[in-house]
């Protein structure tokens, strides 16, 4: 077969996954929607888990767990007592618009203020598929080395925040953190970056402030019951 | 568009790539070529030159680094004197048969050995894209996680070799080696396991000597120069 038709094929899914991420943006319009992306073993999960416990007292969160073949995240997830579905991709190395257009029904979305999607571990594909989010936040383990926003630049400059974790090892690693930021920053100057360790939990509660802070000042999103 | 008609191009495609693959594998019928796989920051690259700096005394390896956008694992590469070529994928995901078919006449393939092809940093999309090699090897970083094999089965199941990598930062992570170690037998039970930590350089001796023990013993590729 033609490269051609490759493309065209692409040009027509990439189409396809637009218009349903406009329809879900439509559907969650009174919801902050956070698409979190990142590598295999960054942390997205464990970031979550401290989010969760910080934030389901002070906002109504849902979560979207995307993953390949397993349920051992929305497992995790599921303690913290907020509504969890797992979309299971079967191979899918990334979640689409319609995947999430097909659980949006599993929730209350009118007692929702926020929903957080976690992508599946991939630090290439995710970047390239609007779900109909607000926001991509993608986390970046520091143990990964800091070549990689020069190394994987799409998914740092579509992203609206960027997450260092495991800043706890930083000490034990080679890794210039500065200059992780700077070339964060020279990526994406608007990204908003924080330096955490979901281990210890320092510096979460910055990240959670700022999530709190893109709310959507609706009204209809009661914090009570 | 339908599924269906998606399904269908994605088989094509796949077809396609497998005729290249075995194409590629008649090309390089004569050299070992192992394809090193793992998400990015996993540690693939400096596996590769501490396995570079053990033996190009021993062997004649080649090097085909594939990334997304930069030259900066084959600048890296290039000081240990040892052919290698770039591939830069414009943005994919994974590497593919054509990509190195394209590249492999920059080789002087009577004068190899071994021939490393450097993946992108992915642990998904990788594992389905055969590109001729003779096997697979997946660079796992021990800060990761021990849940990675079980979440990402398909590239441990498709690996005759796993390499566990920064096994120096074990004793400051929450990371169960030895779960690790269970759960990637109970997906490959014939896979290698290798620790080691390639900033300190432990263990690597024992990944070269199985690197070595692979090589096809057809008497056309000298040693010497």
């Amino acid at each position: 077969m033609s490269d051609v038709k490759e493309i065209k094929v692409m040009s027509n899914l990439r189409t396809a996954n637009e218009i349903q991420a406009r329809d879900n943006r439509h559907t969650l319009e009174q919801v902050f929607v956070c698409n979190l992306l990142g590598s295999p073993g960054a942390g997205k999960t464990t970031l979550l888990e401290r989010t969760l416990a910080e934030l389901t007292a002070r906002a109504k969160v849902g979560v979207i767990e995307g993953d390949i073949y397993t349920t051992k995240d929305a497992d995790r997830i599921a303690h913290y007592g907020v509504p969890v579905v797992q979309i299971n991709t079967g191979g899918g190395c990334h979640l689409d618009a319609s995947m999430v257009a097909a659980v949006l029904p599993r929730f209350d979305l009118a007692r929702l203020d926020m929903l957080v999607i976690e992508n599946v571990g991939n630090l290439v594909c995710p970047a390239d598929f609007d779900l109909g989010e607000d926001i991509k936040a993608v986390v970046l383990s520091i143990t990964e080395g800091d070549d990689k926003p020069v190394k994987y630049p799409l998914i740092f400059r579509n992203s609206k925040a960027v997450v260092l974790n495991k800043l706890d090892l930083a000490g034990f690693t080679d890794v210039n953190v500065s200059k992780l930021e700077q070339d964060i920053r020279a990526i994406n100057p608007e990204a908003e970056i924080f330096q955490v360790s979901c281990r210890t939990g320092d510096g979460v509660d910055r990240w959670c402030d700022w999530l709190l802070s893109n709310l959507k000042q609706t009204g209809t999103a009661p914090n009570i019951n």
